[in-house]
């Protein structure tokens, strides 16, 4: 069992260390892994297609927080939701729900429970990660969550013709799913036509390609050098396919 | 039991890891917690108000490494001080004193300990890790400390009319408690006069407002956009009210 | 027991948090420790050295995942190596050759087990952690890997003239060993000749001096400000000395 956490909160920033201290405090002896505090910034589309990528890392029986939530201290609901066996706990604001729609089996729960003191900033420490907790621990979801329907906001299971992700490298990664796509499919993105290379070091130095990335998406990299400094990219911009493409 | 660490070694940075090696050697076992590692850079003062509000989160019974340490290798003392049953291990600079002013009950110790290798830039691997792992196994803190009567360096207990700390979204957290303005209130930076918002979603839409953040600080924020960028804002600048305000 | 990392795929990035989730799969219950991932992007050079120097921090009987791996999915061979009684776990580029070269004992696995699914991006989630995990449980080399007679790439044991690393005060690290170093020497970067200091405090404010860090490197730093960006420096560029050293 561990606690895996997803969010846009920053590696660097003051928000990470306060959600580890809630589980230290809520679910101490259970390990607490950091996948990601970096997804774009308030940007639930692109956090719910990474995620989905993602989720191929989380093993069967863990507990995820997942928080992209601009609306904090809105309407949208929190919800806990087991997915194949694990159980991810964050917004109702679609940031879940690419990879639900996925999923082979969806156990949707909304969350009724709020501690005394709820900071309508900060859901992730106050309400997401006690509660993520509360599951890590064993605790029934009922005990602070009533089972649902469906989820409030559903993305669908389609990938999409975006970027969702630029790494430190400057490699640009899309929310298309790479085994859709033929090798001599060209991509398009910041103006530039691209072609396919399997790994890195087949491509000329100082060009950018397309390949399928270790999680199995479509990303657009170059060989020692920037590919989104190249082509300038950025996150939500489109990308196309030159053919017929099934994401 | 955890040791918890607040720190401006950068969170990036090759620092915090030895930090973290050396709690692994002398503190087995014991969970460790980067609460953060981006305090402002060789800033005391802002790193001590920082400490004070985040302490929140820092539960009765744990260890806290605390260092921004500017005069790291001078002549300042290195302290362990139990506030409020809570240790704290660093420099007597100030970094502290804030949390220590506003506490309770504060025991403090000066430690005359030193390892046999020291390096002169290091203390928070070298010395203070240390001391907060023995610390952290139980060990009195006699073994390594001798008891005194205070800080040598006391900031006081009074919140600042300054910025403290801004995060990757833009938003500039300033040293004044928001339980001492009524909500009228405008608070003036960056050449800005602004009003108060409860929530980010109740501002318009790239605006930027003030509100009482997480931690219990006002905060200057936009709904959407960086407040930082927007107003050139940085730490250390000052932060004004439009009323008596008792800080 | 500890399992340390060592990468340059950037603590913010998305790249460490599936590593982590690997270990916790495969090597569940033993403490990780992120030593550092932001080692300069695709430098192997730079990060030979600064994990030679860094390996101080690694105490006997722990096993290191350390990867900077630009040939990722190349012809490179994969190597797990017992330098002083600690296992070390990555591509046999060079990044190990400088810390064995320095060892008093060293024995060279060459790693031949490979998993059903090989992202040929990622053999740091998909092989070296595997194999890391596999020695921090205890399992033999040989279950996973043949003994050969050396490492293919070797880079030797002395010193470099370059900078090796900046850190986020704007330090600058050198690949020269200080102990080498008469402290009347001149060490020359950027343009500028700049004279020894003991400590930062020693140095006027706003100048730039070169002293002894903490992992015994030579180490140029300016006092109240970034020697990085007042000299201009960057990583791989030359430093060089006034009198005659021995690295």
């Amino acid at each position: 069992m561990s606690i895996f956490s997803f969010t846009d909160y920053g590696a660097a920033d003051i928000y990470a260390g306060q959600v580890k201290a809630q589980f230290a405090l809520n679910a101490p002896g259970i390990p607490v892994i950091d996948l990601l505090h970096d997804a774009p910034a308030f940007n639930v589309k692109a956090g719910a297609h990474l995620l989905a990528a993602l989720a191929a890392q989380i093993p069967a029986g863990s507990v995820t927080l997942a928080v992209v939530d601009p609306g904090v201290g809105g309407a949208r609901d929190a919800v806990a939701v087991k997915i194949d066996g694990r159980w991810f706990v964050g917004p109702d604001n679609g940031l879940l729900s690419v990879l639900a729609a996925r999923a082979i089996s969806t156990d949707v729960w909304r969350i009724t429970w709020r501690p005394d003191d709820l900071a309508s900033s900060f859901h992730g420490r106050d309400l997401f990660a006690p509660v993520a907790a509360a599951l890590a621990r064993g605790d029934p979801p009922a005990a602070k969550a009533v089972a649902v329907e469906r989820l409030q906001v559903d993305l669908g299971a389609a990938g999409i013709g975006e970027i969702i992700y630029i790494d430190h490298f400057g490699n640009a990664w899309t929310g298309l799913r790479a085994q859709a796509l033929a090798r001599d499919t060209r991509v398009v993105a910041g103006g530039a036509t691209l072609i396919y290379a399997r790994v890195f070091s087949v491509a000329l130095a100082g060009t950018v390609f397309w390949y399928e990335n270790s999680l199995g998406l479509v990303e657009i990299a170059g060989n020692g050098c920037s590919a989104a400094a190249k082509l300038g990219l950025a996150v939500s911009q489109p990308v196309a396919c030159s053919g017929n493409v099934t994401v």
